[in-house]
């Protein structure tokens, strides 16, 4: 079964917004065992997605397209599908009720004629209501090739996608079984890994496919497999994985497809009844909003300032002035007197810190840019890191937080 | 001139990284007067890379690609272009000293038989200088259509792109000039924006494109023009530009392609000569992450506190505990005493303090998932907002951001 994802909208082809949708909808028809082979994003024209359409009608056995089925004039989507099905549009009682009663409910402003006519559907489709929003989602078949278009809105298409789509492709569809497990490392280089790892890697199985996925001090590394036996398919990948992990150990922190480094992290803290606080200079904030992203995260995360002003490192969290004017306020005893000051304002078990110059400019210290000092604050002690981390502001930023999350990972897992 | 982007990888296709190189691409193009009509991504599979490469070919000038240049058996790209061009590899002298050079300066390990061959390429590229990393980039034609392959390593391709493949295009190609104005707008909805300019757009001369992108509280207006004669498309812009803003004065903020909204209120801090600080409870440090994301914000961002811990808005930032129990912890009455606290504390001039229950569970109040308040302090007074945001927690907290961005925004601009 082959199955593509076309995305409508001049946004994506002018780099106004990153194509997220694509993302989501491939991992999610992943799961229920549908490979993507293709995405293509192609602009609001109606010749260009035509063209578009074809070719995947050509070519695939399912298409999925979001975008262009919104209230407003670029929204071309639904006068293009008429013409490539030779259809007409016509309103759909059910989709006009639920409109109806939206603005009833939530939008209390007078309904406009732009919002009727997200009622009007080509007559030969199955209308896919979406709960979230006024633009119905689409089903659609020609010469054997099923057509599904959903709004481009990421929180509606998903929502759609789970409650409407996905049931219906298990149904239409055989799917065989797709296994990806992805091993998070942290601290050392790609090509590092590939050689540690050369001889098992030469003798994987050729129905398990490995890929190396690089990004600031993280690399992971993918196996997939795919079959209609699924004990098969996880039994092998099983065994590859138990004999890889002791090759890798010091760097393996987990597999991404049951938690992130900071899940991990947390549930961690759970388990040890032990609690967290940061405090962040260079990161500005990002260590936090990554824990928080999380639901759960009140169980094990206090909280964090934010000491982005040197007058802060003193005045909030209680960090000696001289030890600032001795050392500078990027230094290794400035982290370390940072974590251990949140870490009793806070009253929390671990503590994070983060110090560091991301550029472009110096700032309150002579520190060269890239220069981050790190530290934990445990129950027993405090100690920092030095790290050198090249010269772009986010590149900087982002490789702190990944180097922060590996150090309080190892600290915590240590007994 | 017709141009497009193909991606290489199956990390892509499965659903698991976002594709943020296209957009970059699109992006950088589309300032030197290239548009893009096609982004398509591929596994990494030689006979579909080769089926991508001739199709582009028969249908642009020009084609860039990403992704598939590394050391690891998993990289194709350099032997699929191999094929593609009826070529062979060769040694690139110039990389190899490069690479040697990075080993030595910086990476200081051994040398691995996987980096010495980066230094391969195809014998008719004509090799772009990766200065950030080992693969270089290559510049090849076939039958008229210029190919540009660069690293997937989005760092790696943007340095080979502004540094290596944009002066080279201007050069190679006589090039438009295409202009986009993106008005930001915050607070009201997009059916509402367009039925009130419905006129205005009408009447708009078919030169000027627009797109409505709507996206959690705020909705940003495109206008996109291109032609040779590049003061006419200026100036019919900025015409259509002047009749579209008084329309939507209330909600209009700025243009995204001079700054974001969280740099628009930076400027206007600096230029008035204040500080901020905020207080965040279920924006968990977003909105420091968001102000910390630009260079300069040291100048009026003191920093936070991220008071996840109920227990920390006491002790902390100072609420009083009877508020705490009088009106439960995500009310007006903690909101408020919140944006004080931190105004206090980091003796800043505004403040702004979230706290609301984004979900799933409902936590240290009683309030409804999808309750939000919002504080901003001045120096004269505090007020503020209750919001009902929905039920999904992601959603929730970035809705919270964008509605804290408003509120500051249109309280520093008042005067």
């Amino acid at each position: 079964m082959k199955a593509e994802i076309i995305t409508i909208g001049d946004e994506i082809l002018i780099g106004q917004i990153v194509d997220t949708n694509s993302t989501f909808i491939a991992k999610a028809l992943n799961k229920i065992g549908i490979s993507i082979h293709q995405i293509t994003s192609v602009q609001d024209e109606k010749s260009h997605i035509l063209d578009a359409l074809n070719r995947a009608q050509a070519n695939s056995d399912l298409v999925l397209l979001t975008g262009g089925l919104g209230p407003t004039k670029d929204d071309i989507t639904k006068t293009t599908f008429v013409e490539f099905f030779q259809d007409q549009l016509v309103s759909d009682s059910a989709v006009l009720a639920h409109i109806k009663d939206i603005w009833k409910k939530y939008i209390k402003q007078p309904l406009l004629q732009v919002n009727l006519d997200q009622a009007l559907v080509p007559s030969k489709a199955t209308v896919l209501m979406n709960a979230s929003g006024t633009a119905p989602g689409m089903w659609m078949e020609k010469e054997g090739t099923v057509f599904i278009a959903l709004p481009g809105v990421p929180f509606e298409m998903k929502a759609l996608l789970q409650n409407e789509v996905l049931p219906r492709l298990s149904e239409a569809f055989e799917l065989p079984f797709i296994l990806h497990k992805t091993l998070l490392t942290y601290g050392v280089g790609e090509s590092i890994i590939a050689d540690r790892i050369s001889d098992w890697e030469t003798n994987l199985p050729s129905t398990i496919k490995l890929a190396y996925l690089p990004n600031l001090g993280r690399v992971r590394l993918r196996l997939s497999s795919k079959g209609f036996d699924k004990e098969l398919v996880e039994k092998s990948m099983a065994e590859e994985i138990q004999t890889l992990i002791p090759q890798i150990s010091d760097v393996f922190v987990g597999f991404e497809e049951d938690n992130s480094i900071e899940q991990i992290i947390g549930n961690q803290l759970v388990n040890i009844d032990k609690t967290l606080a940061v405090a962040e200079s260079c990161t500005g904030g990002k260590i936090a909003a990554q824990f928080t992203n999380h639901p759960g995260a009140s169980k094990y995360f206090k909280g964090g300032v934010v000491a982005y002003d040197t007058q802060i490192k003193t005045a909030v969290l209680g960090v000696d002035k001289t030890l600032i004017d001795n050392h500078s306020v990027v230094s290794l005893e400035v982290a370390k007197a940072m974590a251990s000051g949140v870490q009793k304002l806070f009253n929390s078990d671990y503590a994070i810190a983060t110090t560091g110059n991301a550029g472009p400019s110096k700032g309150d210290s002579d520190a060269e840019i890239g220069t981050v000092y790190i530290a934990i604050a445990t129950p027993n002690q405090v100690y920092a890191q030095e790290y050198t981390l090249g010269n772009q502001r986010h590149r900087i930023m982002i490789k702190t937080l990944n180097m922060a999350l590996t150090l309080i990972q190892k600290e915590i897992f240590k007994n």
